[in-house]
């Protein structure tokens, strides 16, 4: 694993981007959507069976891993990739999300945030530097800056206060990162919805200097058209030849238009909970395989897949064993829902190559709405 | 599908067998281990890893199955193989030792026994005559006779009383079964632990006649030992060229002992549901992967093992998720568990072609007595 950190640009449709991040664990090809691992596993999955659906890294929460087993223990155990049995990238979160979401069992300084776990009550800091340290003992290869998450709804001065802090935090994190070669470290935007903050923002995390930048702050409550609003510049205020990452983000239809905005990354817990809540994603609009009128359909989830779950197993299959609480639902439909998710980026990226993103993005948007406008024999719904 | 079903014995060592059970969907190799498959599923499987750990054939209930998701809806999809992706042969049981088990929710006659279900209440009937229509249903290539189980403990005149209903009941079995080419009906030896019942109930089945015979009641809290009594003895009642059932068996010991008694077929939920709970058998005893001091062990639960479990994870990355009710906890230690029942049989089988049982077994038991001896650094327990 020797080789350096980059970002390639190999084509533009739009302010839309396709191109290769290159890690010394691999190649990275955006956009790109990264299935969540928050406990060193992909629920429901084998890390192998993760890659099959196209997944060129994965992402692990920082929060989780430090509780639970411990990142001392993970380095000891040979580092994240290895525990999990996944040696392409892995790109780790800060842990500050998790936290702001524990309510009353942390509190906030200008130091960090100290917080209770959520496992065994026991007393924990997160702050700029710990947060550095835990990323680098687990072995990331691209490291979140530690901020705060704005919450939504915030007024201008609550967004103004708490975007500062998060600069202040992120100049902290570059400089406890250090220099690691072959690591990359992110900086986050923050700011709410609004536009000078971002403004602001962006410009002391470019003064900063980050080998790729988050849009962080999105994804929080505040309704796509708004976050589309905020996507129609935010990513222009970062710099042109990095990776921009969506954090958080999201349903299908987020994806494509944050990816028609200039986004190259996304990670979202929503094709693997979806998985085990009986939530499929298709070309036709979200199936809910609990419903009764699929207990006798022998035809597979959707006719054009070719996942396993689609394969080798009816509607029919999918709804008995989900009713049944059987563990194998939770298996075939995740897979299934990652594949979903593999293939739409996949779709994404030879659409802007080949300079037809928006005839893509129109069918995309046309099978959507015909499915939640006609309520044909396939979907449920769509999100 | 066309062929019939058949028995060959191709070597004997002691009353030892080893031989190739055909049927229309393949051959099975025995003496076999059935993984269950209760409700279409093997409890956090996928069918082709199944096969991959070596079954030749799955157990599906025919109690879960006719309530859920109904026998006739399965017909309907085209029969149990395609419904769970399983093209190999499949034994269902009668569903009469489930519904024996409902107590309070179930009431015996000489027809058949009336139940309520315990997913939703409703009134039905399993008899000679529905059990065998369901298994028809179902499309099990090895249908069991609809028996008693008769419970533990039991006096010799309980236990005449339930064989022969049984045996009346597997009269009906065979008339109701008709003439199915390719299929197999099984009869089931009652009689408790009354060697005198036991011969009476070998004589009733011989005089009606199966493709196979089945070895009940044992398994029911006897213990080993009063069960190795029952089978120094009960298997060289039945057909000596017809394969031989012990249901419900076992934990490895009890296989390999029953083998050596000249039993063919086993099937137990221990290794799936053992594998759900934590427990891991391993060539030198059950190993708790619950247990703390599996915490920073890097290496394999088993290093001579080459399931996936064992190839690419730690015992501290399984007891990492199993103590965090991770999904892939249930996966890999079922998978590993089948492997290694799987492997229990294949090496079983060799040595029997080999004549070389007694070595085989020798070896055995002495790699589970040192475990449970030593207490050494592997295993936590022997069962």
């Amino acid at each position: 694993m020797s080789g350096s950190f980059s970002f390639r640009i190999d084509a533009r449709d739009g302010r839309a981007r396709t191109g290769v991040i290159a890690t010394p664990r691999g190649e990275i090809r955006t956009p790109a959507f990264m299935p969540v691992g928050t406990a060193a596993t992909v629920k429901a999955m084998l890390p192998e069976n993760v890659r099959a659906t196209g997944a060129d890294i994965l992402l692990g929460n920082t929060y989780h891993l430090m509780l639970r087993p411990g990142a001392e223990r993970v380095a000891r155990l040979g580092g994240l990739h290895r525990f999990m049995n996944w040696e392409r990238p892995i790109l780790t979160d800060s842990g500050g999300y998790q936290v702001m979401s524990l309510a009353d069992l942390r509190k906030i300084s200008e130091d960090g945030v100290r917080f209770k776990s959520h496992i065994d009550g026991s007393a924990h800091l997160l702050s700029p530097e710990t947060s550095m340290e835990i990323q680098r003992l687990l072995g990331s290869d691209i490291v979140m800056a530690f901020d705060e998450c704005t919450p939504h709804p915030a007024t201008e001065d609550q967004a103004a206060g708490s975007m500062r802090l998060s600069m202040r935090w992120a100049e902290r994190s570059r400089a406890a990162f250090g220099e690691r070669p072959g690591h990359a470290l992110f900086g986050i935007q923050q700011g709410a919805l609004f536009r000078d903050l971002r403004a602001e923002s962006a410009e002391r995390l470019r003064a900063i200097g980050f080998e790729g930048y988050a849009i962080g702050g999105l994804a929080v409550g505040e309704g796509q058209a708004a976050m589309f609003e905020v996507l129609d510049y935010a990513p222009a205020m970062l710099p042109e030849d990095r990776p921009r990452y969506l954090m958080g983000v999201g349903k299908p239809d987020d994806i494509v238009g944050a990816v028609e905005r200039g986004v190259d990354m996304f990670d979202c817990v929503l094709p693997t909970r979806s998985g085990r809540t009986g939530q499929a994603f298709t070309r036709q609009g979200v199936v809910n395989i609990r419903n009764a009128r699929h207990r006798d359909d022998a035809g597979p989830l959707d006719p054009a897949c070719t996942c396993p779950a689609c394969r080798s197993y009816s509607r029919a299959y999918l709804h008995h064993v989900h009713r049944a609480g059987e563990i194998i639902a939770a298996m075939l439909l995740t897979w299934h829902n990652l594949h979903y998710y593999q293939e739409l980026m996949a779709g994404l990226r030879t659409a802007i190559a080949a300079g037809r993103l928006a005839d893509f993005t129109h069918d995309f948007r046309v099978a959507q709405d015909d499915a939640q406008a006609v309520g044909s024999a396939s979907p449920d719904q769509t999100v």
